[in-house]
This record gives C-alpha cells, structure tokens and sequence, in this order.
C-alpha cells in the first residue's frame, strides 16, 4: 500500500465562486496543519469544518474551510481534508504548490477512487461506476451509474459466486479422499446453481446492447443516392432538437448539430458522405467501404423514392448490407409528388422480397415538407424499447461485458466437465477459473495492468 | 431583507470529481432535510458535514456529502447548507431543481455576497473584492484582492471617516447653540485632519494607476511604418513566452497570444493595423484615428530605421502622439544591417529635441536577430516600477476611485468653507457630504442602483 498523502483540485477546472482541493493520507492532517492558519486539525473532531487561511511561510494565499475527514468514515478510507478557496485557478495551483511543499504530492488520475478501491471500501465495479456518475449526460444513464454505485452488478453475481464457491469447495475436499471415491459435491445441485448463473449471465449480457445505447447514443446511418433528400430528412429530424439545444447557454453547436435526443438516448447520425456514388451501382469496393462506414450504426436510414429508383435496386441494398444487428428502415421519399403515400407495385415488390427477414418497415415520407418525422421518431424509440431489459442491472461498461463474456464461457465448460464426468480434478480446475472471471467484475480478481487501466482514465482530483 | 431561501451552483461549471451546490436562507435545512436522506439537519451541529443521499420523492438522485452551518457564523450570515455531489452538470441541475419543487429558488448573480453584505458581515469593498479574488490570474491581483477582502481599503479609511463624524457633530452642535456664537470644533485641528484624509485619499487615488495595471494589464502599442518589422519584433518578444503557454495543457493560444507576462503584469500588444499607412503622411485624421487606437496603451513602442526614416518624422511622430501618461520607448531598429548600435546623427537629432520631456528612451535593435529584447522588457517594466505605490492598499476598482476622486473633491471643499469662514450650517453641509462620499467605499452610503450594478456583474453562486 502507498503511504504518500496525495493532493489535487477536485471541482472542475475553470472559474467558480468555490474550489475544492482534496487531501488524501495518513499525513494528511499533519501537512495541511502546516500551511493552515486556524484550529489544530490534528484536534478536531472528524466531519467538522473550520475556518482559516492558507499560507505560504508568512504570506496568506487565501482565506478557506477546511473540512476534516478521519480514517476509517471517509471516501478513501484515509485520513483527508478537504479545502475549500475562492474558486481562481490561480489560487488552486498555490494551494497546491505548498500542500506539496509541505509533504503531500499530487494525486495521480483516479488515485483517490483507487485508494477507496484498495482499501477495501468499494469494489472495482463501483470504482468504475463514480466515474460514469460523472460523465453522466442524461437520467438513463446517471440511473444506471447509480445503481451500480450502490453495488448492482456485483450484488447480482456475489451470491451466486458464494454459491460456486461452497461447491467449490466440497470438491475440492473430494481431492482430499480421492482414494475412497466419495462425492461431497452434489453433482445434480451443483448443475442447478451452474443453469441459474449462466441465466443471470446471459440476461446480464444482453442488456449490455440496452446499457451501451443508453450510455454512448446509437449511431443512425442515412443512406441514399445523390438527390434522395438525406440532408432535407436530417434537418426535418433535428428540426425541433436544435430549437431546443440554442437555448441552452453554452452549448456548443457543432458538436450536437448531428444528434437527436428522444427519450433520453442520443440518437447520433453518422457521416455517410462517399457512399452515395456507389450505392446505385454496388460493386465490391464501394459496398466494402459503406459496410465498414455503417459497421458501428445499429440503425439504417435508407431512402429513396420511384422517380430515380427501381425496386431491385433497394432490394439488391438492403440484402447486401443487412445483419443481424441493424435495424434497417426504409424510407419512401418525395411522396408530395405523388400526393400522399400509396402503397404501389413498387414498394408491393420491395415487400414481396424483404419482408419479414430483412426489414418491415417502410415509411412514406416527404423529407421537404417534414411529413412523417413522429413515424421515423416512434422506430427509432422502438430500437430502444426491443433491446430494453428486464434486469435491474444493466451493463454498460465493456470490461463488464468480456468479464461476463469469459464467466459465461467457464460455466459452459465446467457444465460441460460435469456431463462427461471428467476427472474432479479437472472439474475443480474449471470452477476455479470460473471463480474467478466471476471475481474479476468486482475487483476481487484483478492484476495492475488492468487496474492502471481503469483508473488512468479517470480524471484528476477523483 | 429577503427572505427567499436560495441554491445555486457553486463550483466552475463542467465536469469535475466534485461539485457544490450551496443553499442559503432561514429556511434552508428545512427545504434540504425534505430531500435529503440522512440525518435531520435541523439537529446536527454547526460546521458538521454528514453522509447521505438527494431524492426526489423516492427517486435517489446522488450520494452527496452536506455541510450544515447555523446562522450567524456563515458566509451570508444565514443558515447555509453545502450540498457535495458526484460533479456531473447534469447531476447538478437535477439537484437544483429538486431543491426548487420544495421552496428554495435559483440565486441571482452574486446574490450570495449580496447577503453578506446586507447582513453586515462583509461591507461592500469586501464584497467586491472576493469577485476580484475569484478572478485573479497572477500573484499581484491575487495579493491586492486579498489584502481588500482583510478589510485593506475600508480600514484605511473608517479611522479618518470616524475622525471627521467627531467634528462633524461638533459643528453640528454649534448649530444649536446658533445664537451664541461658540466654537465646539477647533477649526485649525479639524483643518489639520481634512490635511491627513486629503493626503491619504492623494495617495490613494494614485495607487489606482498601478492598480488597474496589475488587475487588467497595460496596453502597449508598437507603432512603425509599414516594414518597420512591427510583427518581427512582437514575435521576438513574445517567442519565450510562446514556449511557455504551450506547456500549459488547455490555454487558448488564441486569446493569449499577443499577451506577454513579466514579473506578474501583462502587457497586452494591442491590434495598431491601420496606423501604419498613416504614419508616413500624417494628416488630421490619420491622427486622430491613431490617436484613438492608442488611446488605451499606457506605453508606446515606435519602430522605425534610418533607412527608411528622416530624424524629422520620428520627432513629429512623437511630438502627435505624446501625452503625459503615455511611455514613449523609441525603437531603432535594424542595427544589424549597421554592424550594431552606434549612437550617430540621426539619433543624436531626435534626442536634441526629444528628450527628457517627450521621451527619454532609445534602445537599438535588431528585431530579426532579436537584439535587446531583454532592454525592451526592462523597460516595461520600469513602467511598472515607476507607478508602483508606497500604500498598502492598492486601488484597483473603478468605483473605489471615482468615490475616492469625490471624497477628495468634497474634502477640499470642506477646506474652502473653513479657509474662507463659510456659515456653520454650509460647513456642516459640506462636512456630511464629505461624510457621505467616504462611506460610498466601504457601503455605509449606498443605493440599489449601485447595488444591482455590482452584484450583477458577480457569477451565480457567489
């Protein structure tokens, strides 16, 4: 364990009326008693808060609270303090500079939540969940960080590891008298336990594709051929949103012009630019490049209208871009030419070839005069709603998702040891690693290189 | 006095390990202990912070840490409650408005100063001066602001103000006593008191030039004809300072570009294009129009060689452009095409009729090698050194010094009716009005409209 006390600014950088500096560490009280004017802190009592200054020597840096926090009831578990100035940058970095003049260091990214880790306070995956708590942009996802901080995925899967983990066990002791051929493990009961943790597992697993969405947006590819109206669609869609977004001060245009938040998901379009011109003549190049394009959308846009196309070539385009995991939506432009949308021969044909297996939706829209929009709306929502789940917890963090990947794996193998009645020593083999890919989620299985991970991309002060 | 009880955001805004969100008001623990899961604060002591959770109804919004402080030991002198939460801006808004449902309302741009003034815990030089400190960017604003929040300006000034208060009732008294013609006030003692305001108000009106150049920078304007290598020397000068800003992750190269920071000032190089091509052919409104650009640089730097130059138009040029609180530093330039800096004919001309009154600086340079620069930044600042202030106190806001410059008018008007044996009921007139304008300072006089002025121009959540 790190005895070093470590210092940093924990509010966000910039100018506010109030800054935070954090102090973490056996020393802390010692070292910001150094540089702090006022009570004793080596004296008070712990969350109490204290009024003085700041100095450098003889010199005042700023007037502050101190607030101060004894091991073990605190974020670290650690000694701490927390000082609060007049929120200058300027004044953060001279707190800063006597606090580490004076004995502390500065605090490495996510050094702060890796001691609470460390220490035993929280466990890996709620370590992760403070970070996602901050970058948390929209309720779906600041729900999803919060349960999990209050322990959701680990929870979930702690008792069904302590279950394996007694099996584990009688096994094991089974070793012990291999002579004697005796069974202490109940193999039936034991294949039980194991069914119920890969059904947790799977169901975990599939909310992933629900957690993902909601915590990085889906990504909406618009297709279609020069002149199908791909730009008039995305400004009828973002119409309304970018009334919303310019009133709210400070955020930035370019960044969200291309964003569509329904229902708290962020429904991201993709630049789809370059693969027009080869969208009405498919040939292996182009089709290889605009899959690779639309290889990370999970929605596909794809419009055209009956005055510049055939039905064999939307057909030929859906069949040669569809997969499993793209819900591919077809768009039937310009119908104000037509005076409405009427289901004709052509999108009879469309049908006739890819329905139900490549797509059933087909919309008649005017991208120009803003018909249909709620229609594209309601199947963009209905993305969601399908790929919604019934867990409480859901996964949105991709270490999660291979840890639970890698579990699911070990338990099909140790169900797979049991039904041909491999040797208990390899049996007792399998449910170790099984064990422990189910400890990796929270932590209790871990190694440096995958903690130096987590935490480097934490920031600062956290 | 109002009585709203008020929340805002405290810290910078953005994403941060931490954020505060401060509540202020008779009825703050109320309104929070409705939302907050944990201890009752209307129970726990002063200055203690308690571990807990911000619901809605029975939504859990955050994990939150909440510091309790009990009237009248607080930063507004109200009951005030520190709400720490993971620092999501999203997170922050929904705290916010969960406050709002149950009563408390968004502060108002320095509403929270606002009431430590009004409250009498800070008087208004005090107030102005924590946004000072907020938004000090180097060691001499932050000093000055510091010494201000201390009470420098108003302590300075309260002793002679209750001196002159003394006096004032005296003569006030002699209006009483009308009839009789008595003297309660010793006219030669209360003469040698104006003396000493009227010094130290001198003194500091004074300070205030330094003061604006260490709180807002100085201007300095390079002026040369076109070629004279205006950009070559900006560039030369501010080459270190470049390297250094570039190591400072998140500085806006763009708005920081032509400032170069000496010993803590910065000097601002302000935009001269357009002066250029009037130089050469000074003409009225060429002159006015420059004369205008430069008329907020306090130095002027005037490129300019002999080849391209005649000792006539350098003199003219300064001559124009002179005015008493403007360094003129001359710049000759190009000494690397003469083999160095030989003080010859054409300089021995301009210093004839130059120097001392109109300026008494020439430097050589080359700004293509980069020749005395180091003498160019010695000489900016002795600018800094020349208006630097024996007081303690430094005047750095415009308000102070316009009070201050009435005070001092109103004083010596004081002076004129004693020297000139004025009625007593026009001496003690001028006295209370003397009284008054000393008191604008420290907000012993004041009035809403000076109010919403300067607490407007606050961030929320001061």
């Amino acid at each position: 364990m790190n005895n070093d006390t470590i210092c940093a600014l924990a509010t966000a950088n910039g100018i506010g009326a109030i800054g935070i500096i954090r102090v973490s560490g056996e020393r802390s009280f010692k070292i910001v008693d150094k540089v702090f004017q006022g009570k004793n802190l080596e004296k008070v009592k712990s969350h109490s808060v204290h009024y003085g200054f700041i100095k450098d020597e003889n010199e005042v840096i700023d007037e502050v609270m101190v607030s101060v926090f004894h091991s073990p009831k605190t974020f670290t578990t650690e000694n701490s303090v927390e000082i609060s100035f007049h929120g200058s940058p300027h004044i953060a970095k001279k707190i800063l500079e006597v606090l580490i003049k004076n004995g502390a260091r500065m605090a490495k990214a996510g050094e702060f939540t890796m001691r609470a880790f460390m220490n035993g306070r929280i466990d890996l995956s709620q370590a992760e969940s403070i970070a996602d708590l901050i970058a948390s942009e929209n309720e779906a996802s600041r729900k999803v960080a919060l349960n999990q901080l209050k322990g959701g995925i680990s929870n979930e899967i702690s008792n069904l590891r302590g279950d394996l983990l007694n099996f584990t066990s009688l096994v094991e002791l089974e070793l012990d008298f291999a002579e004697e051929d005796v069974e202490f493990a109940d193999r039936s009961a034991l294949n039980k336990l194991l069914n119920k943790i890969e059904d947790k597992l799977s169901s975990l697993i599939d909310s992933f594709q629900y957690g993902n969405a909601i915590k990085n947006g889906v990504d909406v590819a618009i297709i279609g051929k020069p002149n199908a109206g791909k730009s008039t669609l995305l400004n009828a869609l973002l119409k309304e949103e970018r009334a919303i977004v310019s009133d709210i001060a400070g955020t930035t245009r370019d960044t969200i012009e291309e964003i569509l938040h329904i229902k708290g998901t962020a429904f991201r379009f993709i630049d789809t630019a370059g693969i027009r011109e080869t969208t009405d003549k498919i040939e292996a190049i182009g089709v290889q490049k605009a899959k690779e394009k639309i290889s990370t959308a999970k929605i596909l846009l794809y419009l055209y209208d009956e005055f510049d196309s055939e039905p064999h070539e939307v057909i030929d385009f859906v069949k040669t871009f569809w997969r499993e995991d793209l819900k591919i939506i077809l768009l039937h432009n310009k119908i104000d030419l037509s005076g409405g949308y009427f289901e004709n021969d052509f999108d009879k044909k469309v049908k006739a070839e890819l329905f139900p297996k490549f797509t059933n939706s087909i919309i008649g829209v005017s991208a120009k005069e803003g018909t249909s929009v709620e229609a594209i709306k309601n199947e963009l929502v209905e993305y969601i709603e399908d790929i919604k789940t019934s867990e409480n917890t859901v996964i949105t963090n991709q270490r999660h998702y291979e840890s639970l990947q890698k579990s699911l794996e070990s338990v099909k193998r140790v169900k797979s040891a049991i039904s041909q009645s491999f040797h208990t020593e390899l049996l007792a083999y399998e449910l170790r690693y099984a064990l422990e890919h189910l400890g990796e989620i929270s932590g209790e299985f871990t190694n440096d290189e995958v903690l130096g991970n987590i935490f480097s991309k934490f920031c600062i002060g956290k």
